[in-house]
């Protein structure tokens, strides 16, 4: 293993010391528990929006904690849920009095810990809401969780809700905001190689010299088949169609009743995409493929969504929400309306994303 | 060779078309030949900025043509120079009347390219100067050059100038600042992997396990040495002593006398960091390094600045000028005066660089 990282004990504290250092103006970071805030909390009466997961995955989450979007992320060890506590800890430090939106992506651990966390936070008198990320179409249940998992759809929910929430939305209406978002994104990932955790210390799967991983997660978990090395072109098509022609997604969520201080299910259905609606375009770098590559699968995704009547009307092109440094890419699109170009539009300042400020 | 390619003759067809498709607002593409230019060039009175090299360092050049940077920029094929022709016919598209400032990384190709360019441009009655970036403390001479090379300072550059550019600084001006920058930046790089050139088919060259290159190219040329692999805080404190402390850096360079129409020689001598010295840090992926390592070099890069007097007034942490897929790293420190970081600060909205606007 050869990576840019002192002791593997360390690899998690160290980079966030690193992006404390480098963005004073934008954020801080506390160390017991880990949590990384905006250097403006609280912000009084504003709703704060706090996510989080297992590192491994820059600039999400940490990367997203700034005006316009997160009020704090909560990292865990690499591919390793963070504890309730963190999440619990941060809500505290960022309420500004509005509440706070957690937003946990599907995965058994993350979603466990950030109930417990709303549990605790709302015993405290912090008026919580939880909204659940489950937006990936490759495969229905997978190594980490039952259901869709939360992939590349969460990093468009936290720059909308959390513009959303800059504009003053309250606590319900970030919250709808949100999960509308999650309901109208799908995503899919592939993969070329392998990444490395520090702690494993040899790569987490073995892929043939000319074979691709279809429907991957971000942490590597299998996809739907492993497949001969195909074009970009070859590929792109396959992804995006099975994102645009994935049939209707119905599950049962757990929400918090902030009222009653209580869970409650909620069943939710997300419908396909159609011939004439407006999306977001992302084409996310998994860590080690480089942005050129992107451009060129950019280039075919625009191609084979004209064909099928979708308009792309904005679009996000880089390593957002990576697998540390894994080859590879996912394409996220996101149905959009007024109100969520509006929110996606507006601007932020975050070490991973900015613009209009 | 797996990568999200089509056929390997259109690699950098297809890159530059997702790139055109992505940015109508900012950026236009010329297809033959090739230049990347600002959708709303020509700007009347406004200098205007010419970069361009080999494919394979995306942003670099062509994600930074835009408002504040750019005016254009002319891409090769993978590692091999642009044409004449290229800068010649995006000095025409993008001349404004205020003339075009050519920046050329110093590779003896780009050279000889690009003086041939401001030859043509001249004789067609626009006004040209031209400057060499030569930032690469590891080197004196190299596999593609001689003399220090051209790497991360280039980036630095382009955003400085560009800004000036916009300003309204006349021709002699913006060719003033890029040529201080360029004096007041130096950079090193280090690899973990090698890359693999499409055209080529197989990795530029062979690392063992347990080995790194200090002081590597962006082409994967060698660098200084081969050395048994260490760790982030030893590689990274390596690196910033050899840029620190590197000495006083004389040597001749050519630029263009627009007013005699010819060129003439010029003897720089770069002066060496010291304490007290306030600087612009900028920490590179070289592609295939993911953001997070990154954050562990900046925070350890942060430390032996401190110990030697510098001051990090601000930063720069991403891949912005990369090899391909190439793991790895470079570090660059400017000198900043009270005009680079105005500069510096100004408003960009570029695919690969935006703050401000």
């Amino acid at each position: 293993m050869k990576k840019l990282i002192n002791a593997v004990e360390d690899v998690v504290k160290e980079q966030l010391e690193g992006l404390a250092t480098a963005h004073p103006d934008v954020l801080k970071v506390n160390f017991e528990p880990y949590y990384v805030y905006r250097a403006d909390a609280p912000v009084q009466g504003k709703v704060a929006l706090i996510s989080g997961g297992g590192s491994g995955h820059e600039p999400m989450h940490g990367g997203f904690v700034g005006m316009g979007m997160l009020s704090a992320a909560c990292p865990g060890e690499v591919f390793t849920s963070p504890t309730p506590d963190q999440m619990y800890e941060a809500a505290k430090a960022v309420d500004g009095g509005a509440g706070v939106l957690f937003l946990a992506k599907n995965y058994t651990g993350d979603v466990l810990n950030f109930e417990m966390a709303a549990e605790l936070a709302y015993a405290d008198g912090i008026k919580v809401q939880s909204i659940l990320i489950d937006d990936d179409a490759a495969v229905k249940d997978s190594l980490y969780t039952a259901g869709r998992r939360g992939v590349g759809t969460t990093v468009l929910v936290e720059k909308i809700a959390g513009a959303a929430a800059e504009a003053g939305y309250n606590l319900k209406q970030c919250a709808d905001l949100a999960r509308k978002v999650n309901q109208y994104g799908r995503s899919l990932g592939m993969a070329i190689t392998s990444c490395t955790v520090p702690a494993a210390g040899k790569p987490t799967f073995e892929l043939g010299d000319d074979e691709y991983e279809f429907g991957i997660g971000i942490h590597g978990e299998p996809g739907r088949e492993r497949l001969k090395m195909q074009t970009a072109d070859e590929i792109t098509e396959k992804m995006a169609l099975a994102i645009i022609e994935d049939g209707a997604y119905t599950r049962t969520v757990r929400e918090w009743d902030n009222d009653k201080g209580e869970w409650y299910d909620l069943e939710l259905t997300d419908e396909p995409f159609k011939a004439g609606d407006k999306v977001i375009a992302f084409v996310n770098s998994m860590g080690g493929t480089p942005v050129s590559e992107l451009y060129a699968v950019y280039r075919k995704l625009t191609q084979v969504c004209e064909a099928k009547g979708l308009t792309i009307v904005r679009n996000l092109i880089g390593p957002y929400i990576t697998s540390l440094e894994m080859q590879g890419m996912s394409i996220t699109l996101l149905k959009v309306d007024d109100e969520i170009l509006k929110f996606w539009d507006a601007p932020v300042k975050t070490p991973g994303l900015r613009w209009g400020v």
